[in-house]
């Protein structure tokens, strides 16, 4: 613990306030948390606040996107691309890295993916090439794929991702299959919206 | 943004791994919310993530405590003790720095302060030692100092502290005030507890 000897005159602002101030960059801080935040690593963890700060500035600049799924890694293939025990012939296109984590969390997928860091949305300037549908394209003629799965969220932009995504597919004789839709497990039909019961009850099953 | 070419093989835990898990050291960050940090990070914010990084490492390595209140500060002597303005003949005790950024907010307040880090708590291992009281014994000694005024919690530990504070006062013949007790401002009688209304009942002034 250092101590600095200019402690008088006017000031550029505390360390504290910088610390506070930057803290806010985190989704879903706001001037409390923050402040909260800063007290708490000062004053019980200041070895945690040390990692942390190694791990972001190690992550910001070394952290890119895998060359062939498009994922989050600090490698130039992500650990999933490079596990050779996984199937190479299903695909997985999902929009974020955070979708990743979520299908290895919930599901025994043992396939390959594709994160396209975004959907189609022209308005925004998000088009094909943002999404890297090149890449994927590549993939699609080059490697053997059977199956590729359209994981895109269930909203218009993720719909028409999809759409777009399955005349790639046929294009290259790929088959498409998408997540079911229907109701939550779990559910209470009461709270569930109308779309999704309509959806669920065209697409009723034997049972 | 750079690649190491380690892709392969067993791997020590990904980057991105260890950065949302170090995240999880922030108070009322799970395991969802750090993901969803290092994800926005990654995805909109690489410049914050790494200001924040050099904002925690500097923080972490030089915030120290006032020499003469106790607060932190990368300085000697923090802002409102090197601060010329202020009236050195009052004194304001406060539990933690977050309860000196709270008065300076809330009130015009221009004495000084002096931050005990803690409230008395000897099951805690926490006695007059722990909170500095031999350096506001001396600037009781030392100083000039006409009114003291009591800014500790309300709670059990908080009036304590107080207590033994203000004895110490008494000593060196030192007025001490306490922050005045009742119903908060805007709030409304049915959802106030029993305590404060019996407190605010008894303390009862002319208007």
């Amino acid at each position: 613990m250092s101590f600095s000897l200019s402690g008088n005159g006017s000031q550029p602002p505390s360390l504290l306030d910088s610390l506070i101030e930057s803290l806010k960059c985190l989704p879903g801080v706001g001037p409390k948390s923050a402040q909260r935040m800063a007290f708490h690593l000062l004053q019980r963890n200041r070895e945690g606040a040390k990692t942390l700060a190694t791990n972001l500035e190690r992550a910001a600049k070394e952290i890119g996107h895998c060359k062939s799924c498009r994922t989050f890694t600090e490698h130039e293939l992500c650990s999933i691309c490079s596990d050779n025990s996984r199937m190479k012939k299903q695909i997985c296109i999902v929009e974020s890295p955070a979708d990743v984590f979520t299908i290895e969390k919930s599901t025994d997928y043992k396939g390959l993916y594709f994160v396209l860091m975004g959907r189609l949305s022209p308005l925004d300037g998000i088009g094909p090439k943002e999404l890297g549908l090149e890449v994927l394209e590549k993939r699609l003629a080059e490697q053997e794929i059977e199956e590729m799965i359209l994981a895109t969220n269930s909203t218009v932009e993720g719909e028409v991702t999809a759409h777009v995504l399955s005349e790639m597919a046929r294009k290259h004789g790929v088959k498409t299959t998408r997540l079911a839709q229907g109701v939550p497990v779990g559910g209470e039909l009461e709270y569930v919206d109308q779309n999704t019961i309509a959806q669920a009850f065209n697409a009723r099953k034997h049972y």
